[in-house]
């Protein structure tokens, strides 16, 4: 009996449709889909032993390239493994091929070995499912094969990206024999084209005739890849238009004079007078998710009089702040760009081409700048010991120029919130804010670094790093990553947040320290280690950190949690006087 | 706003419901939950960071107390965490429930934090699947969550018992606050009985004429707990009705006169002659999975006449050797007890009660003895290194009295299986093979050891142990496991099984090398470590690592794949000379 060759075929498709990395797991029901990768000149492989630890890594991948990146995994619970990686993936919208070795379906239940019903088992977390056939003789099966192949490749593309499920029944034998001959047949390529939502002139008048009727208008941005096109369109709204531009760290806005990045400190507990005078008649939503409680708050219990969220597809109601009016169907970049052009030049043939000064946008930028005063005040007490947020504010201005920052759930992404990226830095932010994980995060930094021959720095607290450990077991760990461990023994977010830290239980069953450092983990993994428990040797220790090296770095930051809460309490007790100064 | 009382009185439901165990992963959305549990004077409450390790670790409680185990876990991808577990559960038939906090159900596609789409999300890897209401102001919301639960945890137990998943959508607020009561109101019990399948008269005494007329009978066992009953009446069956009783060392079989556990030795490349001398007319099968190629390829390319298979509920035909003829409702030990009693009633009233010597059963156990004798021989050679295989020999001899074992996947369950385990040491043997994942055996045999008093010693490759060594990082490991970890730095199923072993391809993409020993992951977890490669000192040390302590104990053994590889060549050189002797 021959090799599968139409899996050997499969391998040629994802090259030919532009796949260049594949993701492996070890296994023998899927030898035949790992050996058609591993033996394409056109695809790199890369081979992780836990399942769970390669999902986030080909996340990682493909969140710096926006290529689909394909992983494979052997049958049974190793598909379940991928799960955690996949939900992250649809709901942050990157672009997986996930291609699942199966048993075919006859043995179900028939008390086989690593059998499952694995078809549809990422249920509505991925965008669809596909089941090949386990046979191949006739024809129509392998015109069925590398359609839906192809189908699923496009898919994952498709906007908004996410992830595609191939399940992929395999019949014995799975090795070839040494005098078989190994060869990618030609396939027949089908080109998808796609297109770019189109509004209607009249639709678009409509819009921009609530634009103008409306006095002040706010632009929020959820959590987006950096894209400089973009920065420059909102930053020229901001400026000539007058309209504040609200994000925060994970919408890859930087800090300078006109973005509002501060929300999360003076929204807090934000008074009607207050409220009132931020309120937007007309907000104007795009990107995913938003990080903290105290913006999506604010929008919700002062919702604004017209709300349009611009999304790619419309198949959705996307009502995160229970005010929405107006689904728009656009690409934010390309619906902007139109949306200032032709304000513009509207303001032209009204001679009308000053930069609006705008008493709206004045109170945002002034709270704005308050908050970020505050925030440098309380981070730059004398003496100051070595805190978790200290730390952050620390390594995020001493990154390196243009270099990729992955920020870890659920503490280090808030502080670097509080703190924000310099708009000289170039830097490009990403984290897990699809279903906010912590399983994950050190996986989908080490995907990045894979990606990427920048520097690559991940900021993470202590809980989430050793649950995905498993990321450094495959070695080797890239040497173009940096690891800053926040090291407080527990997951502290429980004490910072009100309710568990007030319980009894909160140790036990909330915080849960280990006594862990990563000092071993790190030997093991042949990854260069340093500790470090003072702001001033942290200082000094940071730009040879970041000097590029052929090894990977981690430099573990013992911090104390009852002091983190401390200087989170200072901070908070002076937050409350900020409105008030408005 | 109170606290969720409903979810107060959850906890007392399953405590009244005879639940004692519960493992809970940290999370705010589930805090509620965890409070009413970890709260609850009657439940013993086990806290694990890793939701993968903590549905392994419930599994092996479970899997020991044949009582459910209660999980409970946060929202978002935490739930796809428990999910190789789940199907570990489900297909290995071991009773869970599965409480998983979700946001309600408004909040998905909004955008909003660790919020995806947990209703049904395990699929057909659950035997039921409830979501309860998010409200629980109108009575019969609070009336469906109290039946829904009773319900739920009944149905795990139910044959065949298995995961059950409640997906229990939160609101806030989740944490009392101080002055607010806390206190678990009464709860109406539902008592579900239970019934034994019962077969009619007729149906029996068709049963029993078919049995009459089958010359060679033959019973085949696969995976089940150990069960002195059922060794005793099979013990019987095979003596006095001169029956062979084949089983693996996962159906618990031990090693002794009558019962056939050599199968994968001398059925491996069994030629046509000796097949038909050993096939039976009717072959009689109970348990869950059978582990070894060998023994399956046999029953199938050799197939009864007839076939009976056993199980509690015929609502899926289980046909694992394509040979079944009739499918019996049936408790195996019922089944098999009151059958004997028939039959040995029938000799009686016909005068015949002496032991029958019969021919058939002599051949069975003749070809048995001597591959018993080829393992012997080949694991005593002189001189011999400490390989995977005759450390695991050596282990199994030495074993505690009465104490438990869990063999991981895959290897070590195999070489397990070579060699078996003697009738006086009451070894009680366990083993993930409802999916055959290597994904859990560490948490796994953790949680049996949390379960019981007894030595609980785990034989397992390097591949499994570092993939999940989360399972010691949520401390304390508890004192009474013992851990044998063979390491030979490779996933080296691949080198002993034919195809991977001649693929150019067969380290980097399959055998995966990395370099680690557990000597620093047995010390960050405060498990004695100690490290060993030969036999003498392995023969030296066990003693000593058997003996209780107020510690876990690893014993890592580093072998060499090449001599593993050699020992196996050798052995199966002289396993093709077995069947050519019968």
């Amino acid at each position: 009996m021959p090799i599968l060759q139409p899996i050997v075929n499969l391998a040629e498709l994802l090259a030919r449709k532009g796949i260049t990395d594949v993701v492996v797991s070890p296994g023998s029901r899927s030898a035949p889909l790992t050996l058609a990768v591993a033996r394409h000149p056109q695809l790199r492989v890369r081979v992780m032993a836990d399942e769970r630890s390669a999902g986030f890594v080909a996340l990682g991948m493909a969140q710096q390239t926006k290529r689909p990146v394909a992983v494979i995994c052997t049958s049974g619970s190793a598909v379940y493994n991928l799960a955690p990686a996949v939900a992250e993936a649809f709901f942050q919208q990157i672009p997986l091929l996930l291609l699942t070795a199966d048993r075919p379906h006859e043995w179900l239940h028939q008390l086989d070995g690593q059998t499952m019903d694995q078809v549809g088992v990422y249920g509505p977390q991925v965008k669809r499912s596909y089941d090949l056939p386990a046979d191949y003789h006739h024809p129509d099966s392998r015109w069925f094969m590398e359609r839906t192949v192809q189908e699923a490749i496009t898919l994952t593309q498709l906007q908004p990206a996410g992830p595609v499920h191939v399940n992929v029944p395999l019949r014995e034998p799975f090795y070839p024999n040494a005098d078989e001959p190994f060869q990618y047949e030609p396939v027949r390529l089908i080109t998808t084209l796609t297109a770019q939502p189109s509004l209607s002139a009249e639709t678009w008048h409509e819009l921009l005739d609530e634009w103008e009727r409306s006095e002040r208008i706010l632009i929020a941005v959820g959590q987006l890849p950096r894209d400089p096109a973009l920065l420059t369109v909102l930053g020229k709204i901001s400026n000539e238009l007058g309209v504040p531009i609200v994000g925060e760290i994970i919408s890859n806005l930087p800090v300078n004079d006109h973005f509002i990045t501060h929300t999360d400190t003076f929204l807090s507990g934000i008074g009607a007078k207050t409220a009132d005078a931020l309120r937007p008649d007309l907000l104007i939503t795009l990107g995913n998710s938003f990080l903290t409680r105290n913006l999506k708050t604010f929008f919700r219990q002062y919702p604004a009089r017209r709300h349009w969220h611009l999304q790619p597809t419309v198949d959705r109601i996307t009502d995160s702040f229970q005010s929405l009016t107006t689904l728009i169907p656009a690409d934010p970049l390309a619906f902007l760009e139109k949306l200032f052009a032709d304000l513009d030049y509207q303001r032209f043939l009204q001679g009308d081409d000053d930069d609006e000064t705008n008493e709206y946008l004045n109170q945002w930028q002034s709270i704005n700048r308050r908050a970020a005063r505050l925030v440098e005040q309380t981070l730059s007490q004398p003496n100051q010991p070595l805190t978790d947020w200290s730390a952050v504010q620390l390594v995020l201005e001493q990154l390196p120029e243009r270099s990729i920052l992955h920020l870890a759930n659920s503490m280090p992404v808030r502080y670097a919130n509080l703190c924000g990226l310099s708009e000289q830095q170039h830097i490009s932010v990403a984290a897990n804010r699809g279903v906010s994980g912590i399983d994950g995060c050190l996986s989908t930094a080490v995907g990045a670094a894979l990606a990427t021959d920048q520097i690559v720095t991940l900021l993470i607290g202590d809980v989430a790093f050793f649950y995905d450990r498993n990321a450094f077991w495959s070695a080797p760990v890239p040497a173009n990553l940096r690891v800053i461990l926040l090291n407080n023994d527990s997951g502290h977010i429980f004490r910072m947040i009100d309710g568990p830290g007030k319980q009894p239980e909160l140790e036990t069953y909330f915080e849960t320290p280990h006594g862990y450092t990563a000092r071993n983990t790190a030997s093991d993994a042949h990854v260069a280690y340093q500790a470090c428990d003072s702001l001033a040797s942290l200082q000094s220790l940071l730009p040879d950190f970041f000097q590029p090296s052929d090894q990977a770095k981690l430099l573990e930051l013992s911090t104390d949690k009852i002091q983190n809460q401390s200087q989170f309490a200072t901070y908070k007790s002076k937050v409350k006087q900020i409105p008030k100064q408005l």
